[in-house]
């Protein structure tokens, strides 16, 4: 089954149990080979920041462009990384041993110089998050920009509003949907707030001994070319960065959360009030057409917290560097940034393809028009009262900064000129 | 308001498991008189904000003042809270009888014109959590000036630095500090970031029909009676404000967890470097001096991140009103806002009296000088790289907006004018 | 005990934000003054138990009677429990102030003898949970009782099976309500499998040292006269029982959970198959009629496993008494036993007065037939099919044990004979 | 860079970011590759036990000896899985295929012939866990084993016992370890008061209808060629067992945390009681010497109970089969049979190699027996009340049942007989 070449394919995980990001481009953007890439390229930016800044010979770039050609296997990687606790460790191991034979060993040792495994694996996984959350932000502003389309169109479509599961009174269609369009641009606006995210280059200890008082000017060289911020003082254990950052993943998993709460009940078999553009099949019901789509969307919004709360958790580090808050945080990170990729890409997805059926709107508020004894003028108060809202919420809309030039393909690699 | 008379007091609960805020401001500021004070408050401002807005007689400013002196039993209210799910329907209930008596039933109906209950409720929250962020804010920025007289005062005295438990290398007691300072401005930053809270008055259903075109209008003036903003929409289900003051709570455990981290790691007997102004005492052993406001700390920040899982957990929420997540989201949300006012005034407390043993700071970095046999000009080089972080966060400490001007008092009656 | 005077009710939590465990019975023996009972009730437990292993006199019985006479004030207590960073410390001085005035200092001083804060304060947190298990006991056993019923009485009546928010195929009522049935009895068999919970008496190392070789002796006194069990070793940083315990009352919140979340789908306006015996009011829409019961139990359902995961990152606790994990631990955990409380209250009432629309049931099995094509036959096989297995759920539900006989009441005060 | 022969190898996630549990028994035993067969084990059952109890013709035991031969891609697998929100889909699908080729399309038709994708995904999920269970309780026993000797050979050592970070009071290195012992013991309890765990299969509604009359007899076929328990009922939403196994993981998370935190309490630099085996190194500290399997397990102990609380909330499921909740359950779940599989065998490592160093654990009790002016009577009489402890410690652990016997290969393949 599967097999690699001759090495068997032992413990690999693709997302067979995460269909929500499986064949993503957050998956991709997060795998092991992506991690290891994104720490080659940190190893690769110190040595060019260190010529930057004078501590090391600008012939080093070489070095720098070398490292990104050493084959590394990330399942060995992770294997030889438990024996220090971190992949950081081996890694740089090997990245030396290749620089040794290809430059000598007083060249290979600028390699790591000043920094500490924690420096090289946080920067790395802010860089997969600057990718990630460009994608994020990509698919999130496409919803966005659709959800503003189906708020005009469905804005004159008056509706059931249901309030505890109950018939409530009449709203608009598009007006719900407004509601989905501004929480949309709430999760795009705390992805914005993040940028850039923080480098880290403190060393072991958060003093950046090594480098003396040329600290803060390596730091700042650093993280310009990998397009991060330089942060005021090390963040080992000062961890707000990493806080916000699960927060705007959160808000992810509710904005899209929210419309597929909405689809669900809207798409109940008795309520058929939209449907999926293609619904999912079932192994055992052929006549069934699932909102999958919606299903994987809500499945992720609810991982997305409890992953959140470790990461609160860890911000609590004691002393310069923690003995177990700070590995607890990465791979509940990596799951958070897949599940809110997943999470981007299928509501952009779903809001493409929502098909209402206006019959059954039009049938369910019927309903409770008959309920109530009320007639059309009736509809039409509420109607151009939630019309207001709709107006106001398309006009906030359009003072919205342009959501789409979030770009990850801004970080340069080393080897680019200064 | 309140008042047991001859009731025996059942059920009460003063935060005897709670001592991270038994006692505090935060305390005082949620419990349920206060919680509904603020409701009363908020109802009070409807009422004034319709009659900015043309839409009620001018006269019922006398019914707004009137509201607050109708006598409600928190006790009672909480009990009746159960039938309907929320307590603002009996509160409404018993404010609507009172203002009936003393102004007929024609008056008495502009209470709660075109409201819902969680308008009233999430308002109410947001009054308190204006409140409570306020103390928070005085309570951190007094602590991170201390810190930074700290940070100056020990930013010659050369300290251990320990990473995963371990002494690593040298660091300075100042940059531990400054670190400190830096995490409590993080948090500073992210309640400013918050502020104004937004209120909530979007009617039953999100279009707030009662009011017609008018609904944004009274928003506005409602929002502007309680110093809170006014959002685009209905946050009824839309709740990326609740997401955002849930993860400035958990900075705010964090940045407290960190500095009490810290203490307990030094002031461990065998390490020695520092103590609280005041120890605790034990029940069982008379020689014990125990670092109490940081595990008490230490206590509240464990519980935020997992409390800040249920308000993010809650902000999927279907149609226009769920049923059951907003529900899920009170008690937590209020318990976040005591633990982290405890945990600010603890943490104020607890800067003010540290005592630090410099003996025991250079005991313990000559051990490790001696392990790895080196000298005193190994420790000043380590010095002199520390310092220069320090002026670096002293420096971007100065260049912070004064965070004590955050003034909860802003808020203004209703019988303010307007 | 407590009681004001003129003391002005500052900061007392009555459930006004908690509609779910509001004026319940779980409530009401979890409350500030409940606690100061049990944990008078462990020391005058602890001085019999001395007296009975032949450590103190015989005459401190006398000592053990009048501890229950000491009036304290659940409110000051909170507040002086800061200094230590718990109750017990002023509520051990309280007392032996007391005892000392009638008794005087020698007999006094065998009040807390050989104890630390610890053991009292999880003895009565244990003697606070076994009550609360026995009205959850008591109240789902009543729950499981009637849904017993429910599932004979309605096993002959078809209805749509829903997956995925979708018809599916026919089922029957019966069947969903043995579902309800033997989940509930799941939770049961969870509660009884914990008891009785732990007492703890380990001394402040988990030695007992004060009573040399007679420690297992005085904890297996002091434990049969709280009808609690004796522990193995001290438990003051081996928390398995109440990992145990959390989990438990998460199960009671899936099991309510489970019935509140069908019926919240179920009574929805367009499927409305079922409603609660009476509905709950809206503050704003006279027509409405909320299932407010299943709603309260999901807000409940909600909370549960966070605080959980609270309890089990506290079971990680260093040395022999942890900095912070264990404090983390009590408000979380009464929290917890309040909600399980009342979802066991509220799922009692709710299956109560469930009224089944037996009309709506055939009107949306039609609905599936017709879009299947299918007639009475097929549905007459899937009812028998479903039936199979209403019979081996209520044959399995009469091999279990009687629930009803868990007894908190069973616990035995100090002056009774041993 | 990686690279599998042409494929590119994409998204693949080797635990290169959870060093706790890469290159693990646990982490094979759950890979997407190890998922894979043990869904295709679960359909070749299902063909067994149809022709067990007469309802496929006895020949299609050849149809179930086929399956296990069909190549699938996992990774494709996964991919194809996003359509239909689950794997089980396609996998039938490419069955099907492979079958009908095989043995024509009547034949094939037997496969998965009743079942719905979650009985064929939750019943693989259970036979994952009881291998990784089964991997747990051999490391754990082994470990309890080791630390039953260790506190015979260290109970008349005494040492320093610590309160809140501070010095209390003498106890010994053996009661200290037999608390260890104890905690291990109660996690190895709640793991084998799981066994058997539950097969599913309740066809799409929970009636199991195709089997008619029959669905029991099947069911218990099944489910004894698994060697795993037939429920009384349809478990799709009802998922008690789900919820034990999480909490019995977390047990393990803390019988491990446990050894882990008083680890890195005790090799701190300051206190220097015991290190591990063999240390972590550090990429830029060359004197250091980490406790990285302490940190490594207390990185894990810290994801558990958050990871458990997905699953708590997930046992909230509507209806017949929920929309969005299972599927929530999946990739948490996994992880913590990961995470506990890594910290059982760390912690049997761990505690393997501890090496104590007696002299600092001398030097540490006599500073507290000099702060306290006591002499050596004093710390004897300590020792002999810790004693009677670990004596009872050691009685307990006789009565317990070998946790040896746990045996994951008990589950026999399709083609035994029967």
């Amino acid at each position: 089954m599967s097999a690699a070449g001759e090495a068997p394919l032992v413990g690999g995980d693709f997302g067979l149990l995460s269909p929500v990001w499986a064949g993503s481009r957050a998956e991709a953007m997060t795998s092991d080979a992506a991690l290891v890439d994104a720490l080659v390229l940190g190893e690769a930016a110190l040595i060019c920041a260190l010529a930057q800044a004078g501590i090391a010979p600008a012939s080093t770039e070489a070095l720098a462009a070398h490292l990104g050609q050493v084959p590394i296997d990330p399942r060995r990687l992770a294997v030889e990384a438990v024996a220090g606790g971190n992949p950081v460790i081996p890694l740089v191991q090997h990245l030396r041993e290749s620089a040794t034979a290809a430059f000598g060993h007083e060249t290979a040792n600028w390699i790591h110089h000043g920094a500490t495994s924690q420096d090289i694996l946080d920067t790395a996984m802010m860089l997969l998050a600057t990718d990630v959350l460009a994608v994020v932000a990509e698919d999130l502003g496409a919803a966005a920009d659709r959800l503003a389309e189906l708020a005009v169109r469905y804005r004159g479509v008056p509706i059931v509003a249901r309030t505890l599961g109950q018939q409530a009174l009449p709203t608009t269609l598009g007006l719900r949907v407004a509601g989905w369009l501004t929480g949309t641009r709430d999760a795009l606006h705390s992805i914005h707030a993040l940028q850039p995210l923080p480098a880290s280059l403190a060393g072991p200890v958060g003093t950046a001994h090594v480098y003396g008082a040329d600290g803060p000017a390596v730091l700042d060289a650093f993280a310009g070319r990998l397009s991060l911020s330089a942060p005021t003082l090390s963040w080992h254990t000062r961890r707000g960065a990493v806080l916000g950052l699960a927060n705007a993943l959160v808000m992810v998993g509710a904005a899209g959360g929210k419309v597929a709460a909405d689809v669900l009940v809207m798409s109940q078999t008795e309520i058929g009030e939209v449907r999926e553009s293609s619904g999912g099949a079932s192994s055992s019901m052929a006549h069934k057409s699932n909102p999958v789509r919606s299903l994987l969307i809500a499945s992720a919004a609810r991982q997305l917290p409890a992953l959140a709360a470790v990461i609160g958790t860890s911000a609590v580090a004691e002393q310069e560097r923690p003995a177990g808050a700070w590995h607890a945080e990465w791979q509940p990170l990596r799951t958070m940034l897949r599940l809110a990729g997943g999470v981007a890409a299928l509501t952009r997805d779903l809001v493409d393809g929502l098909v209402f059926d206006e019959d059954a709107l039009a049938r369910n508020l019927e309903l409770l028009r008959s309920a109530l004894g009320e007639d059309e003028t009736w509809t039409d108060a509420h109607l151009r009262a939630a019309d207001v809202w709709v107006d106001r919420a398309l006009e906030a809309d359009q003072g919205k900064v342009d959501d789409h030039d979030l770009d990850g393909s801004l970080r340069r690699g080393p080897a680019d000129p200064p």
